[in-house]
């Protein structure tokens, strides 16, 4: 089986193994009120057509690791892709987004309701307060699709605990993004570690190691899991990032240049900085991080991203990373057809979407 | 030993804990980002001071069902406290509260933050940002301490089990409280869902239950101690709501009347509409549940909910529970001491404050 085979198969399963959950959910809910079904529809619908990697890398850890269960493991991976969905809605929030998979995002949708219906007072409030809540559902969702998944009551206990450290480290990443795009100065190191906490291990070292523990993975094999996982997760961050640049809108599916806008912190503006004299990182200090700019303006920050091979010194340090996470594949299994699909996993993170 | 004296002793001691268990996340924190210490000793800060009654109902719970492990049971508690502390950061967002405990909120610390650093661009949107991220933050914290409690692995199970349970609960409870008040039209079984699904389970029987799970209570005395707690709660709730609107400013600590200007669904309201006559009923309509009244037209709400007998209505549901509560304590416990202990605690739910 190829990676990408790989990703669409878990993809389905785990849709169906969703459905059976919150069609649970909804029949407990209907007790409550049309308000609690109503959370339950809008959460499963944000769920519904996401890539869902996470989850499966939690399957491949897991297969990695000689587990067998695949009901199991299906059933424990949705905590990785609920969670998932309940970091994008409060995401979404702070990042001020209208849309999430081509569709309005839950704030949106309240706010839509709260005009529908005439409410009161502050509409965008109730959408606001709604949304934070909805989030939150997610977690006791997705710590119950793992409880409940018919692991060994060791094996959860191991899980849980690793996952507690990683959403903190998530959690913490992302309030050094948030500061990050209201930061002049940062370094290299301040980037790299946001993309470890919030990409590199959440989304790749993190799922395969709790895959792994769920086979009861011994340590060896969990840290070399890690050591590919986050020299991967690094490298695809860095090339995301280079795409929400110089990628092409259409094929990314979002707004090309938002990250200049934003100001969020990013090897490419770092070296660019650096490298720029003292007109470029002149006009940098007045454009990057501003809401409102121009597409001229926009342009000319590529420019310069350019100019100062920037964008060459950021597609150097992926490709190098790719390739020392390749290497580290040998550690982690001997078996030819596991390898493979490891070695395709780093070439599908990172060429995508080219 | 009464209950003053159970709550407090616990208080002091949760405290101690409570700065063990940052102390240890605030080294870990460090190779991190000062970012992240900082959140941690807000999050630290907002755990101070509270009355901790969750965690301490807890600890009784353990007791009732025969637990002698304090030390155990004192750390697992802490995830109840800090779960506490992260409902109140995200639902001081949702009420646009500027304190807590007498302090400013996360949400107000992080505005004078970027106003003190002069942040660029929507500084409040910044704040509002980390403040959910910070709430976020603590679900995890909680996780972590209850998964190192030290109980075996089993007890913890059915523990988080339970647990998933009863946030999911209040989650929904809380959309119900968000939607009550765009609500015009909403009856007595609307508001006692808000009671038991946001107060009662959550603060009283949940906890109960929580910590007689961690003893391996059976199923009976679980069910007893929820029959207690959710009467008790309820009780609790309409009595606060009462408060909320009769009570003393000093001695509550919070602004008297501004459930009248949230609009919030509670027994008071519900009663004064059945009971009003038209012009009283056109005064509730134009003024319940909009933010600029005056003092005139508060005092106004008041009188007709004296006139219409609402608060009567309330005092008595919440008296009637209070002594079906004490009823059931029979069912809980032969022990006459821990009897004393849950007769106590209703007197002092029901009677504080006043």
């Amino acid at each position: 089986m190829d990676i990408k085979t790989f990703l669409i198969e878990y993809g389905s399963q785990a849709d169906r193994f969703l459905d059976d959950f919150f069609s649970d959910k909804k029949k407990e809910a209907k007790k409550i009120s049309s308000i609690a079904t109503q959370m339950l529809d809008l959460y499963q619908e944000h769920l519904r057509g996401g890539k869902k990697a996470r989850g499966a890398l939690m399957v491949l850890g897991y297969q990695l690791a000689g587990g067998k269960e695949r009901k199991k493991i299906l059933k424990a991976s949705l905590f990785l892709e609920i969670m998932h969905s309940f970091l994008l809605i409060h995401d979404d929030v702070m990042d001020k987004a209208l849309l999430r998979r081509g569709k309005p995002t839950p704030e949106i949708f309240y706010q839509k309701l709260s005009q529908k219906k005439n409410f009161s007072g502050d509409q965008k409030h109730f959408a606001l307060s709604m949304t934070i809540d909805l989030g939150d559902l997610g977690v006791f969702l997705a710590q119950e699709a793992l409880v409940e998944s018919g692991f060994s009551k060791d094996r959860l206990f191991d899980c849980q605990r690793e996952a507690n450290l990683i959403y903190q480290k998530v959690v913490f990443g992302q309030a050094l993004d948030i500061f990050g795009e209201k930061q002049d100065q940062f370094g290299e190191d301040y980037v790299l570690k946001i993309h470890r906490l919030k990409t590199a291990d959440y989304s790749i070292s993190g799922p395969l190691r709790l895959g792994a523990i769920l086979a009861g993975a011994p340590k060896e094999l969990l840290s070399n899991l890690t050591d590919y996982g986050l020299k991967l997760g690094i490298a695809f961050q860095i090339q995301d990032d280079y795409l929400g640049v110089f990628g092409d809108e259409k094929t990314l599916g979002k707004e090309v240049g938002s990250d200049i806008k934003e100001g969020k912190a990013t090897l490419l503006i770092l070296k660019a900085k650096q490298k720029a004299d003292q007109k470029q990182r002149d006009f940098l200090r007045q454009t990057y991080g501003k809401s409102h700019l121009s597409q001229r303006e926009i342009d000319q920050v590529r420019i310069i991203f350019r100019e100062t091979k920037a964008d060459q010194f950021s597609l150097e340090k992926a490709t190098k990373l790719t390739k020392e996470a390749k290497k580290s594949i040998n550690k982690i299994t001997r078996n030819k057809q596991k390898r493979v699909l490891l070695e395709q996993l780093a070439d599908y993170m990172i060429k995508r979407n080219k």
